[in-house]
């Protein structure tokens, strides 16, 4: 079992109080909901995703015999618990917002209802997985929104934190729009699209840059995409043109050329003007280095005749927001609500649904939190996808939920759609009658 | 294979590249070096972490079967290529600083030099390596220097990016001096000390709070850490001491308590008086929750009687900080040095090594780069660590880089171990062949 799949991915204190909870007899259900606190600044919205991650990761929930023995070893941990361990499965209902839907603060993404010990343990990893997708999803949202229609491509995975994140952060970046990502791996495992053609450790292991050039062409005559920016980008783009009649002759078309440093704006208005001059007007201008979405719109509005962006670092690391303030908390046990009360992180009790009511254009225009048996106006959100630790449907494809939130951000309100913060944040009421249970347990608490 | 174990976690223009090199036949020996070209803001000097995973990377690197047909189904792959790659294992020689060292900009933490195909392929996942363990451990540092001989515990698995980063968080933090971490599976990895008790929903669960306290101390006697802050943090601390007669009748002692929100040095203060007042003098303070170095350090400067901190978040995101400016880069191809020139981004070329330089004192003084072929005066810091493919020692303990880091932060310059900026940065002088070397690439370039 690989690393990423080990029950034992977790903290040591859901182990601990698994054992206490086993010695107290205590086995009823328990309901936990994954939500954001609060938005980093800098977001105007988030893009719910990671479910897919953490459904097969509670149907495959299993602690191995040799981890067994480990906890046997360590820790004060005693037969028969550890057997008792080694039997759990998740046999717990899920309710979750689908991948790609549009979501806010206090609005639960995810809802685990199960026996109390299933519930618990799965905390850490499942924030783990809802974490990091939906930071990098919603971090990726805004490079679309700032570069319509454009070819975006994930080029993060060497500065991503670790094996993982670079794959989720490509499949995460693809669902909320880009057309692909360089990470071959995110190919074979979730089908994104993959791009590629050369660094710039190619161009210098040659011993001139058009002999670089001729050799990658007559390698991948159907790939020509040529990184120009090596030695002086104009005089490269000079070279690309003196090229392309030769390759011409054999049959191959130059796709393209890649920017990769100095003032983009300025190099990308000069290479268009020396392609366009040399005939090759088809000839797409893809750039990349440091770029996130703030220097992709502001090259898009200085007219810059970029075709496509590299985007990396700023991307799989989320660089200017690296996490979320999320949780994953217990809402209600034996039937009852409850509420953690510590000092600036009180949560909102009980089960709860999102409602979501739109404007007459369509757009959204608010959300209302309420009790699972309050009905409100609106669309509800959450929806039922397991069932006693069975998945309802089969896996969703990458490309529906691709497509959700295409249509999600089509319907958001202009002011959260832009990259600045949004004057007012979209609005997420909570319902009077979660409220009062709020106060009431409040003045209960112990 | 795992997914982080699979040689396609890699950029699909390493495998362009290779496919190009293949149809050319280049095949000559190339060394690359990975370096930091810039400290971010808040960083005086970085821990060189990483190489344990690098190595095992490049021992077990090759390409399977089911790769091959993916590769030859997509992307324009052809035999013979395809057999070379699935031939393909690294035979090269690796060049090091040993992990735990400390290290600055321009510095090659590691070189490696082999047959330009394996040299370049191992590009983006060697970097992916080291820079996530060297941003850990760099940021752990702080923390580490912050709070001399206080317990430190990650506690941000559920935060960081994904499975590995968690992971290799927990080990980067140890190394750099963390006590231990929450990760279980970083106990079982890398033999990792592990802490942990109980979460506010283990409190929440139970009828009341001291119910909760009661049961977890019976499950775990050795091991009596109380969470206080659920519902009112003064309220619970007096519970505790009035449930620690009944346990010590039971032979159970409160070992302590943890706190996770509000004010926690006013907390801290009050919590203490309380346990000293009632006889629990013995019984430390933990504290945890949205804490960071200048946390720390001002909850210690305060006098805030608080013995150990759970880091999270800040810390397995380098929330500050979440990537460092690095870069492996191609400095010889056929013993001829290579320079990348793109504007911003120029390298300084050859096979290097960096000589450190001690003040009387014994800490460092300043570091120079040179030529590997120009010996400086100084302690040469690159170590050999691989022959064709072979490692030259068994692999070195975690305890083992964990006392270097340790050595190593003993030895840094007072500017340097603080938390604000130095006034000055550490000074990496590069020698005059180098800069010579340089100039004469800038001249001779195409």
């Amino acid at each position: 079992m690989s690393q990423n799949q080990s029950a034992l991915l977790t903290d040591l204190y859901q182990l601990t109080m698994l054992q206490a909870y086993f010695d107290e007899g205590m086995q009823e259900t328990a309901v936990f909901e994954f939500f954001v606190r609060a938005l980093p600044p800098g977001r105007n919205f988030l893009l719910a995703a990671g479910l897919e991650q953490v459904l097969c990761y509670l149907e495959q929930f299993r602690v191995t015999g040799a981890e067994l023995d480990w906890l046997r070893a360590h820790g004060g941990f005693r037969e028969p618990f550890l057997a008792a361990l080694g039997a759990l499965r998740f046999t717990g209902d899920v309710h979750a917002l689908p991948e790609g839907t549009a979501c806010f603060i206090n609005e639960p993404l995810l809802r685990i209802t199960a026996p109390i010990a299933e519930a618990q343990v799965v905390e850490s990893r499942l924030l783990s997985l809802m974490h990091l997708s939906t930071l990098i999803a919603s971090k990726a949202a805004r490079s679309v929104l700032a570069a319509p229609g454009k070819l975006l491509v994930d080029f993060g995975m060497r500065r991503a934190h670790g094996a993982e994140a670079g794959l989720l952060a490509a499949r995460a970046a693809y669902l909320a729009g880009f057309s692909g990502t360089a990470t071959v791996l995110a190919g074979i495992e979730f089908g994104v699209p993959v791009f590629g053609t050369m660094a710039h450790s190619y161009i210098e292991a040659h011993a001139d840059e058009i002999s670089a050039f001729r050799a990658f062409a007559r390698s991948f005559p159907a790939n020509v995409v040529l990184l120009i920016d090596t030695y002086d980008t104009e005089r490269a783009a000079e070279k690309v043109v003196r090229l392309a009649p030769e390759l011409a002759r054999e049959g191959i078309r130059v796709r393209g050329v890649r920017l990769d440093s100095g003032d983009l704006a300025t190099h990308a208005r000069a290479v268009r003007a020396i392609l366009d001059q040399g005939g090759l007007s088809d000839a797409t201008i893809f750039s990349s280095g440091n770029l996130d979405e703030w220097k992709v719109q502001q090259l898009l509005a200085s007219g810059a005749p970029i075709d496509g962006f590299g985007i990396g670092t700023s991307l799989d690391t989320s660089s200017d927001a690296p996490f979320l303030d999320c949780a994953y908390k217990l809402q209600e046990y034996v039937g009852t609500p409850r509420r953690k009360h510590s000092e600036g992180k009180a949560t909102w009790p009980g089960r709860k649904q999102v409602y979501r009511r739109f404007a007459p254009d369509g757009t959204l225009d608010h959300d209302v939190v309420a009790l699972e048996d309050d009905p409100q106006q609106g669309t509800p959100l959450l929806l039922p996808v397991m069932r006693a630790g069975r998945r309802l449907a089969v896996a969703e494809t990458l490309a529906s939920a691709r497509a959700r939130a295409a249509a999600e951000m089509a319907r958001l309100p202009p002011n959260l759609r832009r990259l600045d913060p949004s004057p007012a944040p979209y609005r997420v009421d909570i319902a009077p009658a979660l409220r009062a249970l709020a106060q009431e347990l409040d003045r209960m608490r112990h």
